[in-house]
């Protein structure tokens, strides 16, 4: 089982988290908790950095902010003793946790289980510090965003985990964001690719890290709410019968800005400069387009996201004088995607999204596809409509919307 | 050098501190650091702890406590960088401070100095968690009161170190606390026995284990303050000279209280029943005088803190009924004492310290005496005027205002 942070983030919280390990041990299961920092505590360990330096070493940052992490085992071990289970805490280093030494987002490369076993055929609630590894130095290193989910996945995989439970505060994966698509259903089942494309577009419930380890060691996730205990989504390997699913949920991701350059010299490596140069910057960039243009130039024009659009011009105005091309920069921009196993087999399925976005007098700005996906670049300010209307023409809504669509 | 809370409390303490280091390290020595918690950061974590259980397990409790000291090496080891030192924090299990597994109040059993010399060779200021120690089984555990400068005492031993400085909020130790007696005067240097009477007797500057294993290991201890460069107090091994000052300090401790019993059988191992009693307790006794009075019974009275009292006091009248015999309990008692080397060669030390008490027409309640010590009980209202006038009986005061009253 792991809890975020949002279900960690007091001491009622903790003792609710708590009561349900509790809960499925005594209903015949061994049970190993990964829990995540409380609540805005890393954001309060970051601002401490910050005032010390303004670029503090990440080998000492990791130091400092696997503390967290630390503080809520101990807690949440307090909470189950405190309710008459057996439990024990450990951190990253405790159970050897080894990662490479990439601070900040080190790679698990092996976990010592033999300690995890110990523990919980002596009948413990064993409860693991999320987010943190150990270098084979002994040097505490942190797996970055999204890291107490790959640590889930990995005790999984390592201890070969019936079912990882990643407690959240949504109910699951849904078909679109709900707080948008008010009609949008909970998804029982999907598969790991489309979750690593829902997630990568914007569904913020799952980090891809997590997921392509899980899709690695087949280790189904269980994504659920820990406000009350109905079924989540399974993620899952694909099966067959999925494919009669043509699409599984629709994503939006807003704030992008995408950058033109025109006029780039069309000689090979140009491209490969520009976007080491803007890697170098630490600028992650979304979907690239490159066209051919008139006398020997390309037009490449990329995304990026609307925070890192500062940053970027500057990088970009440098590069266009050293290649003499121009740029333009447009924000407002936002990115509209249907995702589903199905797109493998089944036709016509960007043809069904171009013509409700039409309808809708939505103007599609550039297109990308995967086997499994198509995207649509739109103007930002027709985002949330752009969702719905795809969202109703793959029918993805609750049953009793559907029906009183079809009256 | 080891900075307590009060010294590491924000960051622009923080800062200091690493200043202080990198001025030693470029006066050609090599240098490791100590911290504490920051501030009132372990005040914040216990009270977590009571949120979530009443009585939370130790094993817990030392998993949470450690992480306070894994903030401040952290961001001690960034100040440093940041100030363009090399620099690197350790935990305890990272440098293998090896512990029993007391929890709460672990012993030091051994210090792998390895990884430390390494790093100090390759010229790293090195930053070390205080307070903290890790099990031969990798069990976090903490070393109780005062542990931080436990761990102090314990580097500079394992590394044979010139010395160790202990900076805190006062500029050393005083022949008597100046918050009372203003003319006290600072030791430049006191014995380790001396330091050790000053400490239980209520000079809450070095806890009595740290000075116990400074003695142990013959580790000089220089307490001075973080606020300027001016030299503290040395605390060393006994010199013959160091008995030539017959007082070296005085110290009060308020708020005691003494139970008296009376009546209490006069047989082989009732005094023995008593005490193991009130230990069960967690109650910690004080100064014990027990006189014989008639019938075969005996008078047994001890003192005991005040905040203990309402336990010891149900616990003893408890024990009165089995026993048959009669309590009464005084609270608002004190304890004032002299201390110093000298008294094991010169006489009339307490004849001059209960004469000045008598002029000053306070009435001495209970008197006990060791080696080096010589306390009375008093009245608490007394306690400061009974300070200051035992200060004045040995001359302690500063020059300038012993000189005046030569006058």
């Amino acid at each position: 089982m792991k809890f975020g942070g949002t279900s960690v983030a007091d001491a009622e919280k903790i003792r609710a988290a708590a009561r349900r390990a509790i809960r499925t041990q005594k209903a015949g299961h061994q049970v190993a908790v990964v829990v995540s920092a409380m609540g805005k505590s890393t954001d309060h360990l970051v601002d401490l950095a910050n005032q010390i330096s303004k670029c503090p070493s990440k080998r000492e940052m990791d130091q400092l902010l696997a503390t967290g992490e630390q503080v809520t085992i101990s807690l949440t071990a307090m909470a189950l003793e405190d309710m008459g289970a057996s439990a024990i805490s450990f951190t990253a280093g405790q159970i050897g946790i080894l990662t490479d030494d990439v601070h900040a987002k080190a790679k698990i490369k092996s976990i010592d289980v033999r300690r995890l076993r110990e523990q919980l055929n002596a009948g413990r609630i064993v409860i693991v510090a999320g987010f943190q590894g150990v270098t084979e130095q002994g040097h505490v290193t942190t797996l970055g965003r999204g890291g107490s989910n790959v640590t889930l996945v990995a005790i999984a995989a390592a201890l070969n985990a019936e079912v990882c439970e990643n407690y959240t505060d949504v109910d699951g994966i849904f078909t679109a964001d709900p707080r948008i698509v008010l009609n949008a259903r909970k998804i029982d089942r999907i598969s790991y690719d489309e979750m690593l494309e829902l997630a990568s577009l914007g569904a913020n419930v799952l980090h891809n890290r997590a997921v392509e380890f899980a899709k690695k060691y087949d280790v189904p996730i269980h994504v659920r709410s820990s406000q009350h205990n109905r079924k989540g989504t399974m993620i899952v390997a694909e099966t067959e019968s999925m494919e009669r699913i043509v699409v599984s949920g629709v994503a939006l991701k807003d704030k992008l800005a995408r950058v033109t350059l025109k006029n780039v010299p069309d000689r090979p490596g140009v491209a490969a400069q520009v976007f080491q140069h803007i890697a170098a910057y630490h600028i992650v960039v979304d979907d690239i387009i490159q066209t051919i243009g008139d006398n020997k130039t390309a037009t490449i024009s990329f995304t990026v996201d609307t925070p890192d659009l500062p940053e970027a011009r500057d990088v970009i105005d440098a590069l266009c004088r050293s290649l003499k091309c121009d740029a333009t920069f447009e924000n407002h921009l936002a990115k509209v995607s249907a995702v589903g196993m199905g797109m493998r087999i089944h036709t016509g399925v960007a043809e069904r999204m171009f013509a409700a976005l039409a309808k809708a007098k939505i103007n599609i700005q550039n297109i990308t596809t995967s086997e499994i996906k198509i995207s649509c670049l739109i103007d930002r300010s027709q985002g949330k409509e752009a969702l719905r209307v795809v969202h109703d023409a793959f029918e993805l809504g609750t049953k009793k919307r559907r029906k009183a669509k079809k009256k």
